[in-house]
């Protein structure tokens, strides 16, 4: 056992936190690992508590008695948040973004390991006090958000496929209709992915009417889950009839005008 | 500007280099952030340095003149690598995962943030070397760890689809013959996705001939990309002829008896 110094113990101690959110870590853990006092511990972590909250990174949640602990909760606050969507829908406002059928090209934003990770962490501040055991999305384009969002809640990630062509043992499989084609299409979610009465957050990309987020809420009713939430990145603004009651969405695609090559974007319904 | 204090700067200082990966930081950054000398700045970095060695989180690269500052490299060293990986084919070797044509169920593993984020380290360290510019995959099982090792090396992730319904403007397809089924299917991948003479790294998790690899670098030569590198999770030993020359894998599914239920997995290439 090494014994470290309160400067080596708070480097250390930071990145153990940031690596393991939403998890209950014994003050035992620490103190066996750097040979020192609980009451030093105690010290080290009011201090990277104070930075954590005045440097806008989240809280430190400390937990008392013989199974107590620290828990650290990520939390994008309000400010920083809409100052990041903004930004972001400055991106998206780009007309050279704005694909056939009124969709937006976003790989690019779904790409980017920085922007994933903030679009992650404000997902997880919305749904941080929800108790999720899984986050669910369906292939293609959401899955990096549902990582990114995964990694900051700490639970793990289910991915709905779009055919019923898996190679993943029995198969729970459901038809739905695609607000884009309005066609009949099939998901699937192997039978062993997914422990009966978990609770699940969907996060995905993008929403119209909301089909394919009404697909995973059926297909999860199959696996007697709870879903917890449901959160977008973008939804569109101009749907009659909505097939999803519940959700939060970051961005409203509020007009899209093909002609002008105009894109009119304002902060989704988080922000109201 | 707020003016911190050590402890506090330690603290927001470790979080700001793991956040920045492969990030080249000037010292002023930080000077201006917390209202403090350089000098102090640079004692703080040599003890978070010194940390970041001896507690196996990756080394500090100091750069030194007017356009210096500090890099944080994320390194996994060989012990705590191979102790992973060895873990990890623990959890593989159970029966269970056995699927029809000696696949492996492995998407339990792949949806588990902590388990992504040291495959993804773990890439990140073979590859860290290489001046990768952009992370490619194909969709789906790879989306994960392309995303995992991207974050670590702090660059984009591009995804190649399987199918030419993508809706994302002008796009280069090829054909390629899937090891698996032995088809001609088609891959795509969006002009606008990747800029020409990127320097590429694949991730994929699974890589039995190496069709789909293949295929992966056929397409890249459209983009007149270099692929810098490929990394596969696990690759099948019983392969008559192998379609690509270089790679490491982490792992070598040996053998597999379907009739006994017995899955034999060694470390990859990585490891010899």
């Amino acid at each position: 056992m090494k014994k470290l110094r309160r400067s080596a113990r708070l480097v250390d101690m930071t990145q153990h936190l940031l690596a393991h959110p939403h998890t209950l870590i014994p003050l035992t853990l620490f103190s066996e690992e750097y040979g020192s006092a609980k009451s030093s511990i105690s010290e080290d972590l009011s201090i990277i508590k104070e930075a954590f909250e005045s440097q806008g990174i989240g809280v430190l949640k400390t937990v008392a008695g013989a199974a107590g602990g620290v828990k650290f909760i990520p939390q994008m606050n309000a400010n920083d948040a809409k100052a990041f969507m903004q930004e972001m829908i400055g991106l998206l406002e780009k007309p050279e973004r704005l694909l056939p059928g009124g969709y937006l090209y976003m790989s690019d934003i779904l790409g980017h390991p920085q922007t994933l990770a903030r679009i992650g962490k404000l997902f997880a501040t919305a749904f941080a006090d929800q108790d999720v055991e899984v986050v669910m999305t369906v292939e293609t384009k959401g899955i990096p958000l549902a990582h990114a969002t995964a990694s900051y809640l700490n639970v793990p990630v289910v991915i709905v496929r779009r055919d019923n062509k898996v190679t993943e043992g029995s198969v729970v499989s459901i038809n739905y209709v695609s607000g884009s084609s309005k066609r009949i299409q099939t998901m699937s979610l192997a039978r062993r992915a997914l422990a009966e009465q978990s609770r699940v957050l969907i996060i995905d990309d993008f929403m119209k009417a909301g089909g394919t987020v009404r697909g995973m809420i059926d297909l999860l009713q199959e696996f007697r889950a709870t879903v917890v939430g449901c959160g977008v990145l973008v939804e569109a603004a101009d749907v009659s009839e909505r097939l999803v009651d519940e959700y939060i969405s970051l961005a409203r695609l509020k007009d899209v005008d093909v002609k002008e090559k105009q894109i009119r974007i304002e902060l989704g319904s988080y922000f109201a």
